[in-house]
């Protein structure tokens, strides 16, 4: 199972590797350095790691999106260099509304760089994505931008919400899943469909590659938000209960919130109270585990991983890249790796 | 001349502003409400102002580039509603940048609403103008849409290029205009054929219109650098000096570091010391002036106005429409207003 996961990884890797790295490679000097820091092909100084970045597990959603089409891989290229952008100006742009110094072990870009330089590389990246879609114009490539457009704007609006969930002294769990689906789902959706709307395939392939990545996003998402509260931080990157101690309301704590214990009352002044210091991060965490957050949302993460294969049966996909996405699937909601 | 201004200000302000207000309120209320503070709309309490935003320059340049293509003003609007929003993203993510509390006699939305907030607010209205503009897929649609992007594109360059020489000793004239060109020209001159490539004009009418807004941009920019030195604060609400104690490499500032005289030398030494107090922003302001750069900066304005309103010979333009971009290009130059 691993040699699948990694042949389809490295795969679609080299294939949009060079594309992206022309992409990158015609921004200004001083937008273009963070970049390739930022993606993981330099450090700090600007030499070159050897590497094509992170793990790509958008870059290949959107090849084997082609594939499933019934499509050649390359179709799926420029779509593949779009999503990689795409994905990452909000992680450019979070990192200074979260204050976050680190991201994946390394200092952040503003951190780095300083704040301005990371607000106008995340500008840069957000105006390049769509600018290489419509490098060409073709009906495909103008579907393909507008459905880019669409599930920013959807992202975007999920970042809102979980901005403003942070203030929020209580957050249904049907808020919390609609932030989530736009957070997460949208973006997902979109890399797990690019590529099939490129090739110009029917409509029902589109919908059911498209429910696959918004279901995979959303179990992504789940299991994202236990580590986030859980998860070892040598692994994570992140400070232990750092989602706790930003009073972020992600699925755990929704649903922790939701239920009729006692707990949950104590678990809602806690994180309304002022400071929120390691032993009140380490009481909100056992309070959302005693409520059943913890279980509710591996639950959730299984449900929506599920439905996301499910989704795989719906339409008349290629039965070779419904395999590889198959694999996408668990690797992505596997994260031991 | 006042009555032929106003009139196809408020005329086209009328024609974009309901479109521009329907596209704001598809965004998230918490992205809405920023928006609708920063265009000028509401109060800092939600209150509605009963004005439609500001001065509407880039709306009225939008409207009137499909008019002088011929087409009614109508076909414009979508481009008017794009450049107002393109306008605005940077405006709300430079605040943060310069940590100005204040624009327009008013607080700045990230000194009102947060960093984070005026972070995404801007992020959102970036990805909203191209939606505008694709909400219809015609081949003039997309073309206009690829315009818009590159010159975003070539905007966030200027900005990049604006932040960098703050921290250059020295910056020579070409790259500052290089600088300008981005940084202000690429959006004037979209705003000013964005109308023409709607109605599907002619390749050298829209090339006429973008030379047009190109060297209204440097124009207006040339001015800009001028108040930014030397302009009121109770006009500018900016403070005196701004630019200089930010240590921008402006126009009057560039073209008095390329001079001869001994001056030269000490506002070079000036603007790389350590502290700009308000002794040294007043001595650099007189040094700027002795070696020039205020006269030069002034005479390029003259002179960029001047190409401006020759390109407009230049194509096969309507008459009416010339009449009322002749008098908007002296609306802008003219900021005694």
């Amino acid at each position: 199972m691993i040699d699948v996961e990694l042949e389809v990884l490295g795969r679609a890797r080299d294939l949009a590797y060079p594309e992206t790295r022309r992409a990158v490679m015609t921004l200004h000097d001083d937008i273009r350095r963070p970049t390739e820091y930022h993606l993981g092909w330099t450090d700090v100084d600007g030499t070159p790691l050897g590497g094509k970045g992170g793990k790509g597990v958008r870059t290949a959603l959107a090849i084997v999106s082609a594939e499933a089409a019934g499509a050649p891989a390359e179709v799926g290229a420029p779509g593949a260099v779009a999503i990689e952008l795409i994905h990452n100006f909000p992680l450019l742009h979070d990192d200074i509304i979260d204050t976050d110094r680190e991201r994946r072990h390394r200092p952040t870009v503003w951190a780095l760089f300083g704040v301005g330089s990371a607000i106008i590389v995340g500008d840069a990246l957000m105006a390049l994505a769509p600018q290489v879609l419509l490098e060409e114009v073709t009906p495909e490539r103008v579907s393909a931008t507008r459905r880019l457009l669409d599930a920013t704007a959807a992202m975007i609006a999920g970042q809102a919400d979980d901005m403003a969930f942070e203030g929020a002294d209580d957050v249904s769990l049907s808020a919390c899943m609609r932030m989530v689906e736009g957070k997460t789902g949208a973006l997902l959706a979109f890399a797990s469909s690019v590529g099939a709307v490129l090739a110009g395939a029917d409509i029902d392939v589109v919908e059911a590659l498209e429910s696959y990545g918004r279901h995979l996003g959303v179990s992504f998402q789940a299991l994202d938000d236990v580590l986030g509260i859980w998860g070892d931080p040598r692994i994570t990157g992140k400070p232990v209960g750092g989602d706790l101690a930003q009073r972020k309301k992600t699925l755990p704590v929704c649903a922790a919130l939701a239920c009729e214990r006692r707990e949950a009352a104590e678990l809602r002044a806690l994180l309304a109270g002022e400071a929120l210091d390691a032993a009140a991060i380490a009481r909100a965490s056992q309070l959302v585990e005693a409520c059943g957050g913890r279980a509710f949302t591996e639950q959730l993460a299984e449900t929506h991983l599920a439905c996301a294969l499910d989704a795989l049966r719906s339409g008349a996909l290629d039965p070779h890249a419904v395999s590889e996405l198959e694999a996408l699937a668990r690797f992505v909601t596997r994260r031991d790796h």
